[in-house]
């Protein structure tokens, strides 16, 4: 059985993308956690591959690292989970759009990293955050309503594009940022994912509490209220 | 025929990805230039592409995006191009790596733009760019070591994981970066690449200047001394 190898659920929006596609497609795996910004947090992750982040896929005597290099392997080791579109045209624009998320928007995934224990309130976050949420959103747009017929996600079907993008949802869900109801729409089908489900149960019971993932800024809903971290 | 649309060749890190992989793979392709800093390079990229960004690759109705989304395409599209490693296990590590490059080493990209036209003093570079150079050296030695037995590239044979790791290449030899000879060997082995050299010959005929890729350090060896650019 393959081993994923990810952070905390409340922190690690990269540990996310993986696990919520592997999950949601149904293809069976092994969990092992390593917690952020303990004393042996990167020796525990170097131990395990050389990049030294996770997530990492360990399977049949292969290491993955790198959630898009993971996504990539998922299709080719099990074709008919539906990891990438079918079509080819819409599986080369889902590539595309993971391959921006992947690389780009640091202007949002620096100013709203992800915490699913929090609801924070809306306010301005600058030109960066707002051009990065303009192209996602156009996006998601975009994608839908060329190639969503199938389904409530940004392929029809659920795929690895609405995983990379999964932990997108969840920080303009936490930062309050403005959605056109559209928009919206396609937020609540991810989180209403039986994957996404579980995995913010989990993250919601844990304990750890990341400093630089939890912003000095008014809390509209804390939804760990017993729990460290609050503010 | 597909077509392949990049940038500058002289400073254009991006675009030189895909473009040497497809060449270096004997994969014909048309090539259309968009010089970047005009007035109409971003309404010209984005008339072709919602990403806004080069390198793009049109093929048979497709548009794909970013660089690594680009090599996915041609690995399906050209099964037998060699575009990743045959064995499966050295493909997911050729994936792996190519993803951290993807996503990451922002310190060197930052510090040191890619620039074919010049040789820049060595110089001591911060923290953050010797943190890269380590990671990516031992990126290169680790994967020779374990794969590489067939041939001088990463993978044995020249495959996309050094196709993404090409414009670094260039950088540690603009930037005078010392490197063990194993290293040089290897770096060498790129741009001894006919693909790479056809490229550099374009790069060097170029006449547009990117103020912003031509970095206020000492120059040993300017390889335009004729044209614009000169320091
Ligand atoms: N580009 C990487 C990013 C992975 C990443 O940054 N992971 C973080 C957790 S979300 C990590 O492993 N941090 C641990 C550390 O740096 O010690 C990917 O796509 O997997
Ligand atoms: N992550 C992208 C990066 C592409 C990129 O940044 N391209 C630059 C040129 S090297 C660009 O198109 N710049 C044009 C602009 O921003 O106007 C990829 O992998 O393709």
């Amino acid at each position: 059985m393959p081993t994923l190898v990810i952070a905390n659920k409340l922190y690690s929006s990269w540990s996310l993308r993986p696990w919520i596609l592997l999950r949601q497609l149904g293809i069976p795996f092994e969990e092992v956690l390593i917690p952020l910004d303990q004393p042996d947090t990167k020796a525990r992750i170097l131990a395990l591959s050389p990049g030294g982040t996770v997530p990492i896929l360990i399977d049949e005597g292969a290491t993955v690292w790198e959630s898009a290099a993971i996504m990539d392997y998922a299709h080719e080791r099990w074709p008919e989970a539906g990891v990438w579109p079918k079509d080819r045209i819409a599986r080369a624009v889902a590539r595309s759009v993971s391959g921006e998320m992947h690389a780009g928007f640091r202007g949002l995934r620096a100013a709203c990293p992800m915490n699913l224990g929090k609801v924070f309130a809306a306010r301005d976050r600058g030109p960066d955050v707002e051009r990065d949420v303009d192209r996602i959103t156009a996006i998601w747009r975009d994608a839908r309503k060329r190639f969503g017929a199938g389904g409530p996600f940004l392929f029809g079907a659920f795929s690895a594009a609405d995983a990379m993008f999964a932990p997108v949802v969840t920080r303009f869900i936490s930062y309050s940022i403005p959605v056109d109801p559209d928009t919206r729409h396609y937020m609540d089908a991810v989180i209403g994912t039986a994957a996404f489900q579980e995995w913010k149960d989990a993250a919601l019971k844990e304990t750890w509490v990341v400093a630089h993932d939890e912003p000095d800024e008014p809390v509209v809903t804390d939804l760990r209220p017993n729990r460290p971290g609050k503010t």
